[in-house]
């Protein structure tokens, strides 16, 4: 077998085996096969894309292609969430003790990663003593003991994803569905998933921006999920403004913990109600969707979401009286606000340009040597339908660097359209993939 | 302006600017691009192509990549010519010295390559003495003397073709049209043609399987030429079967010599015809084609193609006396005649088998430390259309490595179809791409 023809064969719209899948991912993750075969491959692979059998095939071989999590010793069906990324998207930081609490083992390894924010080991790490580094029996035990943990990634895992991710981000093949598709599944399962739930988001914040390519991405995923065996379920969601209110890391903690206390932000709030009670139906913990939404409600009123958090808390050696008093959690130096100049309705707001303010004030990394500043971020005040008149705030930003203030503000500035007419309120969900096939809302 | 910019673009199917595609070739050359992007590019070009003012572009970028041969010392139109590649293709070599004795100045450069048989400078050095390497000032003045010289190449010519062909090479990226228009342009350009004239192969024995393809890339290379200013005929030429009768270096230059007395292959002849009135209308001795064929075949009658053969050979150190006792030529020390085994018509040579088994014959490299038997080679006694009868000599093998001829022999009665019927002659021309159209014969 030789690199050479796997590529000629694909460029040709041929259907790549098994085996020349596995030899290539192989030879390209030990070294034998070189960058710019690999970079002629995804090219290839770019236009005349994959099939369903080909994209779960090279999910696997990414999957084998380094260290794999065994959750075997955690009882019950383990079930992952995640995102397609977007802007203040707390929903992890929820799920994980509200569908605990629900009564299935949340097990959540988790990248930190680029963007706006930390990734959700970061933003836990903004609780005082919270400690994400778990050995691999230390995670197990957690999860049997508390129903729920989150760790930060360990070992070699995925290597062919994160190489061949890293060349596509150089030679402009990212935007291929089968390779975003794989290379969100293989991490999924290298770190243990039994079953999966996706949020799938599309908008000007999102990678996604037609629902169009969110459902055909979404379709791709679940397609491999239930090809390998990982019950899988997408749903398809809006993601043109910010979700909730806070972008910044402890900022996400508190509307988090706001959130478990059910005063949360109603469009995060509805959000992880959906997502959470697709992991209790593929944990088996309820019988359909609809029975886990009220299962949900319920922890939530009585107050066992947030009190699962306190014993996660615990549990990762934090400190849990943030959760009563979000005070003890890290405050920027400085605060501004940005005042609505002109009266009328918010029309929409870029979600992209206010995760850029919230990144230059410190809130993520742009690089992997950044460092995160937990206390900095953006609290948006007012959302797209909302009233507005002049002087009423419509984001308040935190720094510790004063001087990235005014910057931060131009970009809100610009974010923001405001207009007479009030706008039709945007949809949150547009609808959901499973195995069975697709409904839209 | 970034690579990554460019892929993304192109791939997009955005049509490049000069600035960008000579940022790209003088960055990828100069090592500052690297191998994986110029690879993404190059598949995107496979799939989304190259207008005719892109690929002009490329062709210039590769061709001031590297040195360029002045041939502003000799005096007259400098016409070159380039065949795509065939088996048994001694056309140059007639052609270099029929076209000088016809009247205009012929400055050939040309490589070793790899090949069934060697480059234009590899058969030359089969005759006792001959000389390839001239420094640039004995070249000029050889040809002012006597209207015709060959060298190898020297320099650093078209390093971006180079490495960028050999990048192609292994990442399944060859078959691009305008790729392989600008590869072959850039190099005559840099070699210092004024005027063109391609030979493009089509049939078993060539890289272009069609009529179709070949005056696809037959119109890529003429509109090249003609936007960068070199006036450019394309000759598209049946190559399903050897073309001649010999397959070698000695043999061909012995086969040349036959020919520029009017003696050799009635196919060889014609064709030489054809592209040498061309070359000769292009360096404006003749004002058309018909009045050029007139000229040579007058100059080949007369003996003056064959004398000037001879002054070319003691221009550059050689033995003239192999022109009148051709047995002075390196000669193998075993041949062997395959013979027909059943009676009928030649029905098709399978030419790429033929040049296979002169390759195998020692005939020509496989990689470029492999050394060439001068005297190796295959001489074809039978060609299509022809009757045989058992026993006849369907092909004679030359070879200094007795234990190849067996092998060779398979290769060649693979090659050969005999069947009862006689076929049709093959046309040996298919037609002509000039920069005012296409006439198809």
């Amino acid at each position: 077998m030789r690199a050479y023809d796997i590529i000629w064969k694909k460029r040709n719209g041929g259907i790549l085996s098994r085996e020349e899948i596995e030899f290539f991912v192989r030879g390209y993750t030990a070294g034998g096969i070189p960058d710019y075969q690999a970079a002629a491959l995804a090219m290839a692979i770019y236009f005349r894309g994959l099939e369903a059998r080909e994209t779960a095939d090279l999910t696997m071989a990414m999957v084998y292609s380094g260290d794999r999590v065994d959750l075997g010793g955690i009882r019950g069906i383990k079930v992952d969430k995640h995102s397609t990324g977007g802007v203040g998207d707390t929903t992890t930081l929820v799920l994980v003790p509200l569908v605990a609490a629900a009564g299935a083992p949340v097990a959540k390894m988790s990248g930190r990663g680029l963007g706006h924010t930390g990734g959700t080991v970061d933003k836990l790490e903004s609780i005082p003593g919270f400690k994400v580094s778990l050995e691999p029996m230390e995670f197990v035990e957690a999860v049997n003991r508390v129903g729920a943990a989150v760790v930060g990634q360990t070992g070699n895992m995925v290597p062919a994803d994160k190489k061949l991710y890293a060349l596509r981000d150089v030679t402009a093949t990212i935007e291929s569905v089968p390779l975003i598709a794989s290379s969100v599944m293989s991490k999924k399962i290298a770190a243990g998933a039994d079953a999966i739930v996706l949020d799938v988001k599309v908008g000007s914040g999102a990678f996604m921006k037609t629902p169009e390519a969110a459902f055909e991405l979404a379709r791709a995923m679940v397609d491999i999920g239930t090809m390998v065996g990982r019950r899988t379920v997408a749903v398809v969601t809006q993601m043109d403004q910010p979700l909730g209110y806070a972008v910044g890391n402890a900022l996400e903690v508190r509307e988090a913990i706001d959130t478990l206390k059910g005063e949360g932000p109603a469009d995060l709030h509805e959000l992880c109600l959906l997502l959470g009670a697709h992991m209790l139906q593929l944990a088996g913990v309820v019988a359909d969707v609809q029975s886990g939404t009220e299962r949900l409600q319920q922890v939530i009123a009585e107050g066992l979401a947030v009190a699962k958090f306190k014993e996660m808390i615990v549990s990762q050696s934090g400190d849990p009286a943030v959760v009563d008093r979000p005070e003890l959690l890290p405050r920027a130096s400085f605060t501004r606000e940005v005042k609505a100049e002109q009266d009328g309705f918010v029309r929409s707001i870029d979600a992209q340009e206010v995760g850029l303010a919230a990144m230059m004030l410190g809130a993520g990394r742009e690089t992997k040597e950044d460092h995160i500043d937990m206390s900095a971020g953006v609290v948006v005040g007012k959302k797209v339908g909302d009233r507005v008149q002049p002087g009423e705030t419509l984001v308040t930003l935190h720094a510790n660097r004063q001087e990235k203030l005014a910057e931060a503000e131009q970009r809100i500035r610009s974010a923001y359209r405001v207009g007479a007419e009030r706008p039709s309120p945007p949809p949150l969900v547009y609808g959901v993939v499973t195995a069975e096939g697709v409904r839209r809302f």
